[in-house]
């Protein structure tokens, strides 16, 4: 892996499109490769397809491949798209790991929509990929979130810090 | 109804949205509406809502509520946004009712997306209902159908005329 | 010839797109290619790219030009996309010529743009082009328009009937 | 000023709309403001709009504003929208702040059209000025780049470090 930025995706939200013969809505092809191409970065990535499916979905042996796939790479700086209601499961899942700096992050709406938080998000985690030092990180809503303090608040569609608890395990980075 | 246009919505994927919360894919408001706004026509319109179902799920009950409608309408130009898989039966079941022009289209991606038919069909729609003659038509993928021998090719995905049969039922506006 | 329609264009807003390495905004590619191709329409077309112009540019020669290759077309549906400044001066350039509906359509935002009446009109100008008698016809603002009776009104930015006027030129359709 | 986020806007390609009644092509309203208010983000922002002009038309004097602005802010994290032909020269201008972790981005086709990089920088740009000590940078292609090593490629239209040079000054930040 020489790239730049490794991208993972293992679907979600920013993933999804309809298909009118199933009349149903499902995982389609990664989008982050199609919003790359748009903008013209300066930088080198692959991206690697693992997994297509909504994050409530996913399995421990799920999580067990997207670690296993992380660790494998020979790329430092390692992107994860993934569906918003497990994505701070999967990032704690991927504690530990020396060396790299993985950043998750996803869409409240499908990347094909015409209003959609998908390419401001890409464009977030990306930056964040590049400038924060080696841990796991949530890029959601225009912030950083630390995975062991934070949780999605599914009422307001946002995520959010969970409040403070001395007995609460400790970050990735402290 | 003083409106030169009367637009019935009755659902079908031309509205569908995505709700995360949820994480499905429903029947939303109805999509003409902000069209219209954007584009600025210079004829006067009123949309009602009377449906919000997926095509495939219209009993005859509702195809009977939509008669009712496009019968009760003051008006003599009425559009139909309707789903395109049992469109040319919702069509057919529109037929014999005098003086109207009544002009059925849908899409095939949803109007929120980025690359979808919906506003286009929607163009070609409003020009069918106030060029054509008193009748009923299916106005989808850039042609102007007769709904009693049309039908939609769902391994294709493009409605088309169905081959000539000597003991077919006649047109309406035949 | 053999598609069933002819698409002529000769630049105006529709076509307009951005150069940043100029920093100026120019006359592009016609962009009614890439809307038809995403729409999958059911009908055959060919488009010919004869001008490329601000319709205030527009001269005699320009106009003579757009009706040597209207007359020439052995197509008898034709679209021509063109500025909408001089729209109504162009379509009425084009009277006379037997056996051919022509309708001239454009848009006020560019079509490159989110939000333009682009693919609208083009929608729009598509189902006039198959459901009209032959004749020319301004489609704009989601109306049918006869050129001779028809005027910009530039400060609302919409397409209007000129008010009658009993000494007025008649219709190339009466 | 208590927002997280400080936003100063002086116009350039990002901005830039266009005006059929005029036939050309301006500066408008600020596009960041929409482009936030459909991505929910989680931070608190202010938009302060002090030029609405191309890049290649700033003086020195609106340099000076530019700096003026900057410095009076009570917000540790600003962020400038700006044109990118001349966007290395107002961040240099912005150099020996204080305490102020400035970045500045733009767009190379304006945030009105369907396809542009203004969404990604935006985000790109808002995650660079939260993670990022005090200093000045360029947030462009995806990369952020040092200022006074940097220029804009007009004729690959991307910006690139320049090939270092030992006599050069050196960067804010050493």
């Amino acid at each position: 892996m020489e790239a730049d930025i490794h991208v993972l995706t293992t679907g979600g939200t920013i993933d999804k499109v309809y298909f009118d013969r199933l009349s149903e809505y499902q995982i389609g092809e990664p989008q982050i490769g199609q919003v790359l191409r748009e903008v013209h970065v300066a930088f080198s990535w692959e991206i690697e397809s693992i997994l297509r499916k909504d994050s409530l979905e996913l399995t421990d042996a799920d999580r067990a491949l997207v670690r296993e796939r992380v660790a494998a790479s020979r790329c430092r700086r390692i992107l994860v798209t993934h569906g918003t209601d497990t994505m701070c499961e999967t990032a704690r899942a991927l504690g530990g790991l020396p060396d790299r700096t993985i950043v998750l992050t996803g869409s409240l709406a499908p990347a094909v929509f015409k209003s959609s938080d998908a390419v401001f998000n890409i464009g977030f985690a990306l930056a964040c990929v590049q400038t924060l030092p080696p841990g796991v990180y949530i890029a959601m809503n225009g912030r950083v979130f630390d995975p062991w303090k934070t949780r999605k608040n599914r009422a307001a569609n946002v995520f959010e810090t969970i409040p403070d608890d001395p007995g609460a395990p400790r970050s990735d980075r402290a």
